[in-house]
């Protein structure tokens, strides 16, 4: 490979990490201002997010520069095409994330719906996916990627008992139902967010495998042999 | 440009546009069998998302080769990547048509809810986009990706508006709350859907100007020169 090629390349790898990086505190403080009502965190989240739209855009320019200048081929162009859609994910990953802290400003305001306590785990869960797809993505770790896959399938168990919860909560207060419907588009946010990840995982295995795996139940997964790339 | 070139953009093309028909109809069906409480029009659906799927993986590979076979450069390359953009769009487009069936079959059970008046009109305005916008990509026509991105502020007023509808009918009657969160989703997966229209519609003007224009607001796109392409 031209030393060129992978300079750029390198180059890329670091300023996905870097949005990557963004998303995953946007993530976190929206919840954050979420949890503790706290409207001025909310507000540097929503502010926040012009920067990881600036860092897509600049992204995006790296990887068409990449390939008007390099034409890579094989592994290469796999490797540009993945970083496109990773970092399409991650940009949509930062407007749910300023969306949630919309919620949140929303819900600062009475009446005070309890926060489900479940949501911590939830997020916790859902910021380590996508840790974890983006390490995948570094070290084209097709295992780890399955292990993000199957993750989701959690996070969707965790949106199903939160939303269960809510509506309890809005059947015996009626007076709860605006902030219930807020509180369920941040839930379901926080679970769009790990859809997200997910498809950077199958992105990773697109990637390594060098086949269209997106709409493949998780255990087809398994019949791809790993390390066909070397 | 070499003609086998001309012939695999122009195959790409074909296919993009069966897909999005295949797309627009879903969603039509979709909220036609939620309208009517039709749960067998509302598994077709979701039976029929498995061929967008397909045609979603067969358009990626499409793409994919003619990268790697002509190595396009400058408008043709551009003109690939935004065909990967959009086939993208589509795809989630189906998922969402799927989501809104899947809650036209949970709103079919009573209590029966109330179908909002409004939401035939914003059903429209959507595949409208749909259609408009992979019309604006077909002929590089970016005054009609304009007016795509146009009306998905209208699309937003009648989100808007239906749920504050929705709102007022849990309020009055606690036993409506779950079809409520039903159809507050299905309306705010129609809404997402209007939002990949309008996704569509930016990467037609990045097309077309070679600009990367999402995250800027559609005022500031008049200073574009249109036909820089010749």
């Amino acid at each position: 490979m031209a030393k060129h090629l992978q300079r750029d390349l390198d180059d890329l790898q670091r300023d996905l990490l870097a949005l990557a990086g963004l998303v995953e505190m946007a993530i976190h403080k929206a919840i954050q201002a979420l949890q503790e009502r706290d409207v001025a965190l909310a507000k540097e989240v929503i502010d926040g997010d012009s920067q990881i739209d600036r860092e897509e855009n600049h992204i995006d320019e790296e990887c068409l520069k990449i390939l008007a200048l390099h034409q890579p081929v094989a592994i290469d162009l796999r490797r540009i095409i993945a970083a496109l859609m990773i970092n399409t994910d991650l940009e949509r990953m930062g407007d749910l994330a300023e969306e949630i802290a919309e919620r949140a400003i929303i819900l600062a305001r009475p009446p005070l719906l309890p926060i489900p306590e479940k949501l911590q785990r939830m997020t916790d869960l859902t910021t380590m996916m996508v840790r974890q797809s983006l390490d995948s993505f570094v070290n084209l770790d097709t295992n780890e990627a399955q292990t993000v896959m199957r993750m989701d399938d959690e996070v969707d168990r965790y949106n199903i008992e939160i939303i269960a919860l809510l509506v309890a909560d809005m059947k015996s207060s009626p007076a709860m139902i605006e902030a219930g419907l807020s509180m369920f588009s941040a839930v379901r946010q926080l679970e769009r967010i790990a859809d997200h990840a997910t498809n950077i995982a199958e992105d990773v295995v697109y990637l390594v495998e060098g086949e269209i795996i997106r709409h493949r139940p998780v255990e087809s997964l398994t019949r791809i042999k790993p390390g066909r790339v070397s």
